[in-house]
Parts: structure tokens; sequence; C-alpha cells
């Protein structure tokens, strides 16, 4: 994939190393866990939880560089941007992000902290829960932005979860401003509430200054506008941004522009793992939209994609959803 | 675990994180793999390999580790000694098998080359291929063994993968000759065909110098013996060890003691991952010898063990083992 050629989602987010095995409701409470949301931890306690968790499996994780990967899937030309170390569960990402067919260039944090890592807590009912050391990803900054590489592509993707490394805001701004001066549409995906609550002021204020599409669940987008009522965030949001995809579960999703409003079934699934659920719509979605899709068709695009995630362990499916959406685009959906 | 305290099974193996990614017949047969077997490869062609392999996973692998691993989880006191490196995978290794329970006290390898892994090929039919680089394991040696340990554990346990490094065959006659003068039984794997192959004069020259319990497949134990022949290989083994277990995919195993033999049923499951079964078998074997069940009843906790690691993705299974075992008991079985 040659940069000239330009990419059609460059995405840009925290490059992690999943750690995942199944545990009890239980243990998540002895460790203080809240279920379903990620928290960031510290080398100490992430070596405390690590020596008291189960045995694991490891897999190359991060919010967009699962985007980045699905939507490789799905048939887009995909980039990922982000901060691995030189050591080996930095090859492991880089290894398994590039066999994805996803373009990823940063170059890895050297004599530094490890790789980051998430240990993942799988509780029976197939929810995930995080707890994220983020090592080398705090060591993510503007000089590791390529200008050209930004301005040529046609989406730029943001992890709200980028906002926690301190110089990597810095970072997320100035890629937005370059996309938005070369034309391109930028998309923010808000990650989680407690990101959000975490970051509220700084969301609103790039949304504010030209956020293009909108990525957030039910919680998030509650979150973000402080209030408990999905209605209420989501007219908030309508008049945020022009473009909204929020995601409800098992309800499947609403597609916001203007005043257009599309709700989008779930695809029928089992639920295996949750995880990787919305970075995989995201995917389906912008994957759709670079293939000249319709806002209806990429939101059941970004359905099928978040139910193959959600149908296996993993946020990665192996499903072929570039198939998928070549049958979806013949039924005329 | 107190190293007073005795242990029943104590393994010896190559301890190796395994990387595993799906895979078509034509990837084998384009990197020249023979399906199901295994094969060492040195650092250049492990680099080649890998940037050729599709995205993977990591989890902790090993031979003898898994059945220490899937013995614990049966509810045996089981150790594992084999060497890995002090980096990342090492310390990934170590924590999986504490995790599932096993006692491993192995030092690491300081400033050489890194922790041994296999770079696994599943095929759709759910075999696996395996391409072992072997790292840290080459430096395994006599001095990594605790003589005391091995003197208080019930059975040692060795597998024949641990031939290919040169040091350690010197270290597993040295453990098996502690074992001996201590009045413990001495089990041996014979893991692979080709390792067979690699190692039949030293495989039979242990075995003459006192195997206890000798575990195969069909294919290994035909390779021993250098025939076609199943039941001519049985013969042979009959006459070489006082205990055989042979395992036959799904015709179930046969245990041999003297002049009894014993037809084990396979137990029923859906075939997802082959791996880990024969390591599963002889687990649940061990872990019945050890709970001081019969014959009969060893070869069926081998059989429920081996459909237990079946039916998943990884060699070691998630299922109450020990509760399997104690039905199992209250059975009469």
């Amino acid at each position: 994939m040659a940069a000239a050629e330009g990419l059609e989602i460059l995405a840009i987010g925290n490059a992690i190393v999943d750690v995942v095995a199944r545990a009890g409701e239980d243990f998540l409470a002895h460790h203080g866990m809240r279920k379903g949301t990620m928290r960031l931890i510290e080398t100490g306690e992430a070596e405390r939880l690590y020596a008291a968790m189960p045995p694991g499996q490891e897999s190359s994780g991060g919010s967009a560089a699962n985007t980045a990967a699905v939507a490789a899937l799905a048939g887009a030309r995909a980039g990922f941007v982000g901060k691995v170390a030189s050591d080996q569960l930095g090859a492991v990402f880089a290894h398994d992000i590039r066999a994805a067919g996803v373009r990823f260039t940063t170059l890895p944090l050297v004599g530094g902290v490890p790789t980051a890592r998430s240990l993942i807590l799988v509780t029976p009912d197939g929810q995930r829960t995080m707890n994220t050391y983020l090592g080398a990803a705090v060591a993510f900054s503007e000089e590791d932005l390529d200008p050209a590489e930004i301005a040529a592509a046609g989406v730029l993707y943001l992890e709200g979860y980028l906002f926690d490394p301190p110089a990597a805001q810095q970072a997320f701004r100035r890629a937005a401003a370059i996309a938005r001066r070369a034309g391109r549409r930028v998309a923010l995906s808000l990650s989680d509430p407690f990101c959000v609550e975490r970051h509220r002021p700084a969301f609103l204020e790039l949304i504010r200054d030209g956020v293009d599409i909108l990525f957030a669940n039910e919680a998030e987008v509650c979150s973000l506008f402080e209030t408990g009522h999905f209605e209420i965030a989501a007219a908030a949001a309508r008049q945020a941004a022009p473009l909204i995809a929020l995601t409800r579960s098992e309800r499947g999703s609403v597609v916001l522009a203007g005043v257009e409003s599309i709700v989008v079934p779930p695809e029928p699934t089992i639920v295996v793992d949750t995880t990787g659920a919305g970075d995989a719509y995201a995917a389906g979605f912008l994957a759709a939209l670079a293939a000249g899709r319709g806002l209806a068709s990429a939101g059941r695009m970004g359905s099928i994609a978040a139910a193959a995630a959600i149908a296996q362990l993993g946020a990665r499916p192996h499903t072929d959803l570039r198939l998928r959406l070549t049958a979806l685009e013949e039924a005329g959906g």
C-alpha cells in the first residue's frame, strides 16, 4: 500500500496488547472493577492484578487499532498510528495489525517503558472489564504524525482513549487540524463513559472545532451531555455534529444526520464476548461509506461487523466482511 | 505448595509460548510443512514464517507444561521444570502455568536467546501444524534440576520433545535416574513421530533403562518400533514397559499392562482444535492414578480430559476436570 495511494481510513489510538482471561463477578468485585468499563492502572497495580489473574491469552487490541483491522477485513484501505515499545509485545502488535492488511509505520519507542497492555476479565455474561497499563502509549506525540498521510486519508478516525496519555491530546488536535485543512473528514469515538467523564471539556471542544462523524454508545453519549435520558443526549448530539452513529446493544443503532434519523436493527448473533463490538461497528460503518454506500447501508454494515465481533472471543473477527458488504450492495441495502 | 509436601506429577519439557493462527492447507504446502507434525526452525526461518503468518493469538504451551496444567485442573499436585528467558513471553509463560496451579521454579535464562515459541497453523479440519523455535529451551540443563523435588514426586513425566535441545538429553537421563533411585515412577511421552525418528536409539535406551509408563499415539509407537502395523507396535511396546497407554484419535485408546489389555472408548466431542489432546490424555490418566484409581478409570479420565481439550481453541481446557474425576469415582468407573 503506497502512501501516495491515499488511505480511506486512518485510525489513531493507543497501541495495546490484550491479556484476556475468564473470571467471575466476584473477582471483579474483589479488585474494585466496574464491569464493562475501562480503568487505567499503574505499573504496580498492573503487576499485582496480573499475578492474581487466571491463565490468559494474548492478542493485539486497542480500540482504534481494532477498527482499522476490521475495516481492512471489510475491504477498506486502512492505516493505524500508535506507539508500541521495541519489545516482544510490540513486535506482536505490529505483526498482527500488518497481517490484517493495515498500514502501520509508527516507530517503536526504544529504551523506555514497555508496550501497553490491557488486563481484561471476561465474565460469564460475555462482558469485558478492562484494566489498562498505558506503557509506551504515553510516549505518543505530534512527532509520530505524518502530515502527508493524514492529508491524503479520506477519514481520520480518533479514539477517545487517546485523550488519556497527556502528550497524545496535543497530537490528537494537531491531526484533526491537518485533516480539516485538507478537506478530509474527522471521526471521533467516545470509547468509554468514564473516559468521557475524565475528558468531557476537551471532547466537547474537539467536537465544536469540527468532528464530522461521532460514534458513541448510550452510556457514552449520555455521559458527554450529562443526562440520564438517551433521547435528550441524542438531540444534543444531533446539534453537535453533522453525522452521528449511536449504538444501543441489543436494540441496534441510530444514525442521525441533520433532521434525518435512521433506526438500524441489530444483526442476530450469539453473545460470546462483547468487546470490540463498538470498534467493529465503526469499522463496518466507515468501510461502507468508503465504498460509496448510503447511511442506511453504513448502519447495516456496522451491525454486521459488530455481530461478527460479538460471536467470537477476541475483538477482530475472521468473517469475510468484504463479502458481506458486497452482498449488502447486491441486495440494494 | 511446599516442596516438602511432594508433588504427585512432576513434568519436564520445553517451555514454549504458542502463537496460533488459522491458515488453509495451501499455506502449509507453500511453506513445506507436514500437517499435524512439529518441526524445528531456526531464528531466520522463524522470522520469515512469522512475517508471512496471519494475525495470531499467543498463549502458554509446551507439551509437558500442558500436561502439568491439565493435571492440576484435574486436582493433582503438579509441578513443571523448563527454561524460559527473562523476557515478556517468559513472564507470560510463568504467569500462566502458576495461575493454573502448577509449581514452577526453574530460573529464567538472563542475557541469552529469547523464550521459545511455536508458530502454529490451525487448518479448517482442526489440526495443528507446529513450527518450533527452541530459543531459551536450549539452555535447559542438569543445573535446572532439583534432585529433592524429583525424589519426592510420585511420577516424573518427560516429554520426548525435550530430546531436541542437546543439553536437555543429559538432564532428561539424570532426572530419570534420580526418580528411579528414589523408587518413583518414570513416565515418557513420545511427542511426535518425527521426534521419534530424530531420536529413536536414545528413546529405546531410555525405555530400556526403566520407563514405567509410556504414552504414545499410533504414529509415534509405529515410528518407535519401525513398523506400519499398530498391532505389531503395540505388542513390542507391551514387552518394553510395564504400563503403556496408546491413543488412537476417534478410536479412543488402549491401555496395556503385562498380559492385560483395556480398550477405552473415546469421549464424544466436537473437534475444534486437536492440539493438546495427547497432553491432556496423559494428564487425565496420571491424575486418576494419583487419586488411587485403577487403569480403566485412568484411561476413561484420559479420554475425558482429551475431549475437553479438543472441544476448544487452545491446549488447556477450562472444564472442571476435578468434578469429572469425582463423578467418575462415584459411578464406580
